[in-house]
């Protein structure tokens, strides 16, 4: 493995317990019936054990959209042309798209990614430009990527969460944009859990029953042709993946490693946190899963991760959209162990043992 | 049925069709695979009905809090004592209390009224006294309020929206204070849909077992002692209701005749929503279920009410702090409607019939 990945794995610790257990402590004394707050509280004590603070702090809030295209839209598995890719990061960056309307409530900078879009883009100081190559080959016909561009792809996520550190960050969210890349994921998610490729492969942006059977077999012959090694997540991802994918992987990393609370969105930075978890287990103590969404397959891929949604929405739309409202309860869970007044601050009377 | 009531519930008009089909008109432009917001953009297309507007506006916002004491606590059903009922004003009054913190986070403003605190409570600017009695009777013993009581209890909720509307406000949440209401709010859950009362009572604030079974028996003894008639809302909020529940009935029946979104909060306040759609049918359209509560009996009233809640995140502290992160989800469903970009205002390709 690259010495780089290799370095940020080792990086990443267990969540500090001192914290949580400080953490935990307050929330008990905080004016409301102690796990009254449910999954909020249980939040502020996880975000506590990553940031190693008793109080917890979410200010500075970003959300790590990676871009790629995908050689295996050739084989007709979406309703979308490739071009929307490279049109939706325009869209993202003149700040209509929904992941901006989102970011914009919640206090979140986007940072745009341009991992491997098949289209030339214009230069903007918004994107980033870290272009592996113009989208992954095309899979049923061969891998993916090579094995060296899934590490780079996986090295350019460290690098771009550590330069987002340095401008402060208490919590990330990952977002996606690639015409295609529901087919990927579906395949990473199948190589993975070792679940049939139908079950753990929806219909993306819209499609029929038939489509959705094509898309299946289009995803089952990538599998056989490729053989992707389960206990070896970069033969899977350089398979199977894709360069967004590979980049969100290393946000995870990275975040994890600075002590940082990942947000992770739907279904492909779900397939992104199945690869990350397994090169580095640890890694999973700091995800936040904001939601389960309406594509076929996610609820069982949380399910494999072990990880419990916050919301379940019914959105299938990508971007970091669910990511940002993750975001805002991870600050919501913050600023309620921060900011609520305790028992004896507010002079209320604690629970008593006796009835009334 | 007092005249001032009964106007009200005249002004209940149905939703503005119109505006919902332009709305999902809109939505269908956005660049988005359609139905990708899922909950979000049904949401929108209510909040369009709601105010008639084809892009409705969410920047008033406000929690309305209703406090009120119950005599039944002298049963014994909780643990905590009465006087926190008054202690927990003087917290949001002061700022430290959770719905403050969620309330500043989403930038709505706070209304406190005392609709029938044991305690004599010292005035503040920020607190509205409208107290009917300090706190019902023992509804074991007789009917917690009188009929004229509660029609008072209503049209004080009533009175307080006027104002509210007075100072600017698109969206209104409904919150509770009181020990002892959740006692109140299962009575009038049981007496309203027929369950057994059983099933739709809980631990409230966090009791045993033993303390259940007894809360249970004291509810099924009011309920025998009394005889409330399911068909008469009023019969039931004045025989097993509070004035906190009926100032509530009153917040949500003037919010839908100003046309004006109700997000209702947990277990109390789905109880006031029980008592007011019984009062008006067409008043349903117009509420937002924030979430279900962790309270025993929460989710089988909303399913009594047909209300899919938005979150589930095991909350059950009541005070508004559900509804105020549905005021958020509600914000946000409308705002991505009124910002995000058309597919021609950002030059994105729309799904094609073609494959690829």
């Amino acid at each position: 493995m690259a010495e780089r990945l290799s370095h940020i794995i080792e990086l990443i610790k267990p969540l500090d317990k001192e914290a949580m257990v400080e953490a935990q402590a307050r929330q008990n004394t905080l004016t409301k019936p102690q796990g009254s707050l449910g999954r909020l509280e249980e939040l502020s004590i996880q975000l506590a054990g990553i940031q190693a603070k008793p109080i917890p702090q979410i200010r500075h809030k970003a959300i790590i959209i990676m871009a790629g295209d995908h050689g295996v839209v050739a084989e007709g598995v979406g309703n979308w042309p490739q071009a929307v890719t490279a049109q939706m990061i325009y869209n993202f960056l003149s700040g209509g798209a929904g992941i901006n309307v989102l970011a914009r409530q919640t206090g979140a900078r986007i940072i745009v990614v341009d991992m491997g879009v098949a289209t030339e883009l214009e230069a903007s100081p918004q994107l980033l430009s870290r272009k592996i190559a113009p989208g992954t080959q095309n899979m049923v016909l061969s891998p993916a990527m090579t094995r060296e561009q899934a590490v780079r792809a996986i090295e350019t996520g460290i690098e771009v969460v550590a330069s987002e550190v340095a401008n402060g960050l208490d919590i990330v969210g990952t977002g996606d944009m690639g015409i295609g890349n529901t087919t990927a994921s579906s395949a990473i998610c199948a190589a993975i859990t070792g679940r049939p490729v139908a079950e753990v492969t929806g219909r993306g942006t819209g499609i029929t029953d038939e489509q959705l059977a094509h898309k299946v077999e289009v995803i089952n012959r990538a599998l056989v042709v490729n053989r992707p090694d389960p206990r070896q997540p970069l033969d899977v991802l350089a398979k199977v993946g894709g360069f967004e994918i590979g980049g969100l992987v290393g946000v995870m990393l990275a975040a994890a490693a600075h002590r940082i609370p990942v947000v992770i969105d739907g279904f492909i930075s779900g397939a992104a946190a199945l690869i990350a978890t397994a090169l580095s287990p640890k890694l999973k103590d700091f995800l936040i899963p904001a939601h389960v969404s309406a594509e076929a397959g996610h609820r069982r891929l949380l399910s494999h991760l072990g990880l419990s949604p916050l919301l379940d929405l019914g959105m299938r739309l990508g971007e970091g959209t669910g990511a940002a409202l993750g975001i805002f309860l991870a600050e919501t869970a913050a600023r309620l162990l921060a900011e609520m007044s305790t028992f004896t601050e507010a002079g209320v009377s604690e629970r008593s043992n006796l009835d009334n």
